[in-house]
């Protein structure tokens, strides 16, 4: 009990801080210019700064901190991720995608600005990413930028969470079993969430070897996100996901929760914490943060 | 004249060459899953295979070749400032920004294929761009791949061509005088001329202070390019253009036409590459393709 507290009050302040170092420095990379592009990057800002749970950039810096990475420059490449994240949900949210009305618990970005600027402005973060990445403030060896951006491309593109998306429209209607099911989710939310972890260790020099029970962490974790994300779109209250829930029985789709029942899901998003939480054994309590954000990947109410 | 027929078939068959080897590199970047992902690269294949003039690979790897670049590296890189092109071709002609039926002579991506594929193969293609750049294969040297992608994503991005989109679009019904076009079009359609040339100065390992004559030639050309564009849509024949014309009067937009009639805009597009092809005289015959290619921009009829 008194372990859980101390975990609990390290995730609370994980999640303060990385909140605010997020939207601190989204404030310093999008300052509003004096003409016409002005619209485009006040409609980057309404979508990147604030609301966010910021899961990934937590991912990012936690992993980047056991190993000693200047807190800046890891919240800099946390940014990037974000940044990809945010995009796909402008992207994902518009009329010929899934057409969502609310995010963060207020209006999308095409419902408050207008559909061009939301394909421009997620395109925009797109390349913000990596001007991220690519920037000496984010790391002065270029190895490692290099290997940063290798690793966010894939993780986005299509045979990341862009190819994800895909597989996702394909299976409204479509009769995938969990096999099928896990492979998508695998793209669609598990590449990005991994690819946090995995630069987060880039940063921090581990070596591809080194990086194994770290990339195992991030793979059961990103399926638990995900069983918890299906699970909440069946019994979430919408007001505090501040987003339309109950969407996935609406249009036929497929989901852990279809295939394996609440409880099954429950079990098994628990159980893929458990291991994840595991494969950090030999870390100890340098990777306290890290496992406090396994639990609460699951346990979260939005 | 007989130097004249010397160039033009130095351009014919670099405009050939640089064709087959983009649609050959983009053919093996993107080979169709044996998943539901395979309608996402069919329709990347559909939008980056045949059609394009592929003017900016062609800018990269004929500057490449001034300073003797492996034409393998030459055209990768290439492909990824053509994968940036036909990314925001594919945006651009969404129903929500210019809702465009024809492009390179077929029908536009999201009337072939659906609106939904195409912001996903967009997106995809976006992200290939930076994945072919972190690649090895396009330069072995880290510091080299970083200051590749620094540069391309800073010419697509909000201070670049999404910026440039943004300003057009805010250019309907507004009155931009030839100060705020040329700003516009500078972003618009020069950044990313402009990074095609610079990219192929990065690859030859020039350093910074040694690309002035080749950066002044590709703000030259970048206008040259733009105002031939402008006259294209009030001059040129729709059936070879293969793309809607006469947009921009239907659209209300102030254009280098509007401003300065047909013959003053003719006679500044001729000064500009003048001016273009002066900057390349120390190079001599070495920049000979190059300075071909920046009259073929004025004289192209698409």
């Amino acid at each position: 009990m008194a372990l859980s507290i101390v975990s609990n009050n390290l995730l609370a302040d994980g999640l303060k801080d990385i909140q605010q170092d997020v939207d601190t420095a989204f404030d310093l990379l999008l300052p509003v210019p004096g003409d016409t592009r002005a619209r485009l990057v006040e409609a980057m800002r309404y979508a990147a700064i604030g609301g966010g749970k910021r899961v990934r950039p937590l991912l990012l810096t936690a992993t980047a901190a056991m190993f000693g990475v200047d807190r800046d420059a890891a919240v800099r490449a946390g940014c990037a991720v974000e940044a990809i994240h945010v995009y796909s949900l402008i992207h994902d949210d518009l009329p010929c995608m899934d057409d969502d009305d609310l995010r963060h618990g207020k209006a999308t970005l095409h419902k408050q600005f207008d559909e061009a600027t939301a394909v421009l402005a997620g395109d925009s973060l797109h390349d913000l990413a990596f001007e991220i990445l690519s920037d000496t403030g984010t790391s002065g060896d270029p190895f490692t930028r290099a290997e940063l951006i290798t690793t966010l491309a894939r993780a986005s593109g299509m045979n990341g969470m862009a190819g994800g998306q895909m597989m996702d429209m394909a299976a409204e209607g479509a009769d995938y079993d969990l096999q099928a099911i896990t492979r998508l989710q695998q793209l669609k939310t598990g590449a990005l969430l991994a690819a946090s972890v995995e630069m987060g260790a880039i940063l921090g020099k581990v070596a591809p070897d080194g990086r194994a029970p770290l990339r195992a962490y991030a793979r059961d974790i990103g399926l638990a996100f995900q069983i918890a994300d299906d699970l909440l779109d069946v019994t979430g209250d919408q007001e505090k996901a501040g987003k339309a829930l109950r969407k996935d029985d609406e249009q036929g789709k497929q989901t852990f929760v279809t295939l394996m029942g609440v409880d099954g899901a429950k079990d098994q998003a628990r159980a893929l914490v458990d291991q994840a939480v595991g494969h950090l054994a030999n870390y100890g309590d340098d990777a306290a943060l890290l496992k406090a954000l396994a639990r609460y990947i699951v346990e979260r109410d939005r």
